[in-house]
């Protein structure tokens, strides 16, 4: 399994992204899930992972290598706008997916794969995609500016209630590493370092890149400090009238 | 969709149910999925029920019945332990599904429900199994003494921070709304009102039984306070070394 989220602001984008990956429980590894294409100085453009480590590694290889030879149609330094691209991205996978359908069908697996595509192209506003396995995709709604893939059900709750369109790049960063900590608490196959990334607008590069894991000082401190605000918290809920 | 909750503390039981069921989306009703059964005055059986309404309807009736004729091996007037109360309504469990297998499977439907059961039995302390489609058992670790059913996932990562063995009752069931309430704000399938009941070992009887939806003053003061909490909570988060 995989947790990816992307919270986009008025002020740009974060992504987040846990690092474990597995065939089967007893075979667990880290591969990072976020991915930056160098595609030219007037864009950025990251794509999050979850499904198939094949697909996501052969999508990849294909991106790079549309963006090597300036492929007319497919290289991410000719596309116009974000959404063009997360429709390249999304055709490439589907074709990806299909060269092995039968085979790991036969076997009882799926190539299928799931991403989430964060990107600015100069002159628009930054966006946020989610590309199905199918290859369509769609943007974040306006008013609930936030995507999920892989077991993102654990770590809903929190981004429901904190985040919205004016949240600060470091509040929704804050927001993504308890979304994370909650999901890893309460699935195995969601595990760290994670990967954050803040994308201030207008800039083409990431403002700020961290990978944290447990014994990192800072994912430390908001462990404790959010397990002490929430006990806080329950502890603040109203009486039954028959405590009073 | 459903969901059900059963915490374990020293003091006794708390259980929590939702009540909508619907059939294809736009089939809901209100059902309540909290049945108490009438089983002696030295005992006190509780089912949380999830999955097929016809199975569960079928289960009860099927239980009631046999309470009713005293019947030789499977009445709950007669078991011994919770266990065996477990494993009697997990056999008819099976049995009922049996019945229906075929002609559901071939509609593409599924005759699959699963349970919990909470209870005491004089002498004994009170315990909470889960009992799953197929009629086997489990019971609620010491460590995590908490089972759920149905939509389990939004409302874990708040049972897994704030539920242990010592809690009282009525920690436990703040902790069941809280745990509700983020359950119906990410999944339309699980709605009001809430069942609520309070048991404290010992008694035989229900503690508190209490029914509530988004208009009770309490619930609404859980709402709004747990939401206020949640947000100070955040908003204590530590900053970023570059914040500072």
């Amino acid at each position: 399994m995989t947790y990816c989220l992307a919270i986009q602001s008025k002020d740009g984008f974060v992504l987040a992204s846990d690092s474990r990956t597995h065939a089967g429980i007893d075979q667990a590894s880290v591969y990072g899930k976020m991915h930056r294409f160098d595609a030219g100085s007037d864009r950025i453009l990251v794509l999050l992972a979850a499904g198939s480590l094949a697909t996501t590694q052969a999508l990849i290889h294909r991106i790079e290598q549309a963006i090597a030879h300036d492929e007319a149609g497919c290289s991410l330094t000719r596309v116009t706008t974000v959404f063009d691209a997360a429709h390249v991205i999304g055709q490439m996978s589907v074709e990806i997916q299909s060269q092995h359908w039968d085979a790991l069908q036969r076997s009882g697996f799926s190539p299928e794969a799931t991403f989430i595509l964060a990107g600015q192209i100069l002159g628009q506003d930054p966006e946020i995609f989610l590309i199905y396995p199918q290859g369509n995709c769609i943007k974040a709604p306006p008013d609930t500016p936030f995507l999920q893939i892989g077991e993102s059900k654990y770590g809903k709750p929190i981004l429901n209630r904190v985040v919205h369109p004016e949240i600060s790049l470091e509040d929704a960063a804050r927001c993504a590493l308890v979304s994370l900590d909650s999901t890893m608490c309460s699935n195995l196959t969601v595990g760290p370092p994670i990967d954050l990334m803040l994308y201030r607008r207008d800039r083409f590069l990431p403002d700020r890149e961290l990978r944290l894991d447990f014994q990192s000082p800072y994912y430390a401190q908001i462990q404790s400090a959010w397990a002490l605000g929430l006990r806080s918290a329950f502890d603040g809920l109203p009486r039954f009238d028959w405590e009073l």
